[in-house]
Parts: C-alpha cells; structure tokens; sequence
C-alpha cells in the first residue's frame, strides 16, 4: 500500500535504538521531532528472552506515553548491532547481548505490535538520521562515522544506505591504518577503532602507564576500575594542558582519524563526511587538527569539496534514523 | 534517439585509450569482441595540437581498416587519464600530456565525427571493460585496481560507475597505507601506489641499493638508465631466488595491496575485486599470498564473500570499457 504524502505528514514512526547498556524507544514525526522517548536498560546479562520482553514493553509504553493513536504509526524501525541478516530482518549475533544468535527480531515485533518493522545497523542508522534530519538533510552522497566506544560507520549513495554485497559494508572503525598496530577486537591489527575509539584511546593509556611512561596528571595506581571511569573529556582536557602521554595519545587518535577520512575522500569523493559520537563535543578542537590532516592526505579536489562536520542530532541520530527508514523505501523528507 | 536492443547487436563502438606514451584506436562489437585495433603513438612531447591531430587521424585509419560501414559505429569512448570534467567532457589536466589545460576532447572528436562521444577516466574505463567483456560479467558491485606505472582504480556499484561528487572516486592508488611512509607522487606519503605500484616497487630498491645494501643478482652501478629498463618480471623472480634486498620489497608491495583490497572490503562489501595491469601476470604468486593478507585483515564474512581475481582482458581492458560506455546510458550486455 503507497501512502501518499500528504497523508504521511501526519503518521509517526518509532525509533528503536537497541544497545548492550540501554534500550532507547522514541516517538517520531514525519519532520523529525520527537514526540517521546523512553530509555530503560538493556539487561542483557538476564539473557535474550528477558530482552526481547523488555523492548517489547518499552515500546508499548512509549506508545502510551505519547498520546498518538496507535493508527498513526506507520512502523517500527530498530537500529540494532551487527552482524544482521537485513533483508530478513535476523540478528546473527550481537557481542553486546549474550546468547543473541539468529534472532528473527522483525517477526517478533511484526506479530507483536502487527505493523511494519524493519531492520538496520545502528550505525547505517545513525548515518541516515544525520541524513535525514541532521547535518547531512539534501546530501546524497555522505559517509558518517560513529566515533564511540567502537568505531562504526555509514555510507549514503544517491540518497540511499549502501549495504554492500552482503549487509557488511561500512566498516569504518575497520580500516587499517598501520599494519604493525595494536591488536583490534576484530582480530585485526592496527585498526582505527584501536586508535581512535574511546576505548581505543583508553587502553593506549592504559598501556603506556604500565609500561612506566609518567603522566603529569593520570595516575591509577593500577586500579583498573577507576581508569575505566575516566572520561575522554578529561583525557583531552589532560592532553591540552600539556600532559605529554595523553597528548600523544590523543594526537594520534586525530591523525588516524584524519587518515580514515582522507581515504574515504579519495575513495568516495563524498560531498560530506558526518562525525557522530562521545568524541565531537570536543567541537573545533578535534574538527581543525582533523582537517589539517585530511587535506595533507586527500586529493586537493576531494578534499576541498568535501564538507567534514559534527552531526547535529546528540545522541538521538540512531533513533530518528531507524524511525526514517520508515518513510517509504530508503528515502526521506530531508 | 532510444536503439532497440536488436539493432544494437548488430552495431560498432569505438573505443580510444589516450596514454602518455601510445594511442590506442579500436572498433569493438556488441558482443566485445575487437573487429580492429591500432596503435600510434602520442609523441606527447610535440604538444596538443599534434597529439589530437594524432588522435583523429588514429580513429580515421581505424575505421577504414576495419570496414565497417561509419553508419553503424554508434560512437566514440574515451578512456583519459584524469583529473577529467567527465559531464562536460573536459580534459583538466593530464600529467604525461605536456600543455593539455581543460581541453574540451569530448566536442572536438563529436566535431569531426559528427558521432556520439563519451570521455571516461581511464582506470574506469578498464573497471567497465572487466564489468562488461572480462572477470565481471554480471557483477554488479565490484572494485577494479590498475596495477601499472602507478595505481588507478574504478569502482561499479549497482552495475554503474561511481563517480561519487565530482568525479573524484576510486583513487584507490592514493590511500594512505603507512603514516610514515615514503614520499608519493600526489604529495602526500604512505600512498598504497608508492609501495605497490611497478615505480613504487622499483624506486624502493633502487633507494635501498643507493643506502649501500646488497642484492645478490641486483647491481647497476648507479647507472640509472640501466635501472629503468628493469622489469617487474625480474624483480618478481629475482626475489623468488631468495634474494633478500628484492623479496622483502616484493612482499611489502604485496602486503600493503591485502591491505588495501582488505579495507576496500570492509568500506565497500563488494563482491569481487579484479587487479588489471603488469603485475598480474605473476598469477597465483601474485593471488596466493595477496589473499593471505586479505583474510587476515577483513571480517571475515566480507572476506569470504568476496571474490578477488585477475582480469581477463589482457591489456584490452581500458579500450573495451571506453568502447562499452556507447551501450546505452551506462549498462552493457554482460
């Protein structure tokens, strides 16, 4: 069934971001807003039944919440972590949530709520939320890159999520930048998730500290927990004052990055590059070295029509994407 | 004018590749097969004018050698080295062709021909030839390198060529593979094409014999000529010898092209990469542990789905795809 748009206009779509620590189901117009949005934890420890429940209610009660007729929401879409079967809606796997294999979540959902339900990479998610309702709104040919605890990535052909052969195209935190690097989760070595992710800029500390390199003002006695809570604010903070270890730390994080973009320009030729994530509240600060780096690396051409910028939608990206891929096939209002 | 597909198979195109050192003219059928092929060559050095007189006069003498009535040749393709203004058909700039600034190629051939002309950079033009006649029938994503002098590439998502913005993709030569990496010709450094490419690969040795280390079967005296005149061929072979100077070469040429193909499959998922150009013809010495180097680094399940061959067009690839880009907006028979 086509509805026209006109009529659309007045439909809401549901987000769902589905995450190892939360579940975050959100309310969504046509032109992007948000009507509600509801987070609760993922639980993932209590295992995949307890999970799917759990969603599940919070949708449900997300619908409640927000007063909009059960009639005028069109579908649901869930941004979920990789690997997926997407065409037929399956998590394959997901490290976050335990005893996740081969899950059919759409049918689930479909023979739950009775309605449509598609199904999408968290990060191909984000990228068409910036695409959709953020930085990249009338760009057809963008790359996002999610710069979290991993690093993800999303790419945007003639106004389209590219997926690649076989729904595994788009990872990003997955290049290799320097083939003697450090060992990445993905077995790889010298990824750019294991440079420039959070955790990859944590363990690099991590292990300098131990191997007895001083810092002026990060010292944890080895206590493992309180370095997990140290926060990527505080080490760029540390890296500006001057302290010498985090700034080499965070310089290369930069450069690796600048690297990864620099590639994409001359692979892709982009019109945008979106960066999403923990690490861009840094603003400037990350956006000017980053620049430098790519436009010493990229084709003067690629790189000087290319836009790089910070996504505009905080946290909600993921969710206001997996809400937009409900607007008729792969495609959009922005 | 829309040529139904019957007609069509009984039609000629004609496909040119402009190189710095020859032109090659060839009258190509529906089917790719080569009715006749001519080469000239560019004698560059007397400038423009000479060079297109040479073109002309090149497609000219190809025709009539070729017997073939003009009424059925539906057009000219030419495969160009870039940086190229594909839509308008402009040459920009072309380093092996001394004095060529923004010469509009695609109107001065249509001039003298009065026929259909399609201008394509040239590494694209071979990616189409192998999409079209050659490795990649039938493949509608896939990812060509051209090994040669240096390293160009092209790249064919739902059965067309990406340009991406402004006609900028596929210099898959130019990723950065090693931050710290030699001086390339682009300008930057660590470019996969200062390592990998047939002048990468020979300027390496040459550095290294002039830092005083010894090859075994290597030894030109600083006689620069000489040095020029050796083959990829000998190095390859000479390395297979054991000889430590040129293997360890050879095997960073190779480890640094997994590399690349490795993150072309994980940013691009396709499902087959094809190498084109000298060095391919070193066969499975070349495949074997190229693909060693690819497993370890992609995920694997965009490994294992990606097929990584040779082309089969010889050295025709460049013609046939220019020759290919007459069949209707951007499809061929294949």
């Amino acid at each position: 069934m086509m509805i026209d748009k006109k009529s659309l206009e007045k439909k809401y779509s549901i987000g769902v971001d589905l995450g190892g620590t939360n579940i975050v189901s959100t309310i969504v117009n046509y032109q992007g807003e948000i009507v509600n949005s509801l987070k609760v934890p993922t639980l993932a420890e209590r295992g995949k039944e307890a999970t799917i429940k759990r969603i599940i209610e919070a949708i449900h009660k997300n619908i409640v919440q927000s007063s909009v007729a059960p009639d005028n929401i069109i579908g649901i879409g869930i941004g979920a972590p990789g690997p997926l079967d997407i065409k037929r809606g399956i998590i394959n796997f997901a490290p976050n949530l335990p005893g996740w294999r081969d899950v059919p979540l759409r049918k689930i959902l479909e023979d739950e709520f009775n309605i449509k339900v598609v199904l999408e990479n968290d990060a191909n998610a984000a990228a068409w939320g910036e695409r959709c309702f953020g930085a990249g709104q009338g760009v057809n040919n963008l790359v996002c890159f999610t710069l979290g605890t991993g690093i993800g990535g999303g790419i945007i052909i003639d106004g389209k999520i590219y997926h690649g052969n076989n729904y595994g195209a788009a990872e990003l935190g997955h290049m290799t930048v320097n083939k003697d690097g450090p060992r990445c989760n993905c077995g790889n070595y010298g990824c750019l998730e294991a440079y420039s992710s959070a955790t990859g800029i944590k363990n690099r500390i991590k292990n300098r500290i131990k191997e007895g390199i001083k810092s002026k003002f990060l010292n944890f006695d080895n206590d493992d927990e309180l370095f997990e809570s140290l926060r990527l604010k505080l080490i760029f903070k540390t890296a500006r004052k001057g302290d010498k270890l985090t700034k080499s730390v965070v310089e290369e994080a930069i450069s690796y990055l600048g690297i990864a973009i620099a590639n994409i320009a001359n692979i892709l030729n982009p019109e945008m590059v979106v960066l999403v994530g923990g690490i861009t509240n840094e603003g400037d600060k990350l956006l000017i070295p980053l620049k430098r780096e790519v436009r010493k690396r990229a084709f003067y051409s690629n790189y000087k029509s290319l836009k790089i910028v910070i996504g505009k939608l905080d946290g909600n990206a993921g969710v206001l994407g997996a809400a937009a891929l409900l607007w008729i096939p792969n495609n959009c209002s922005g």
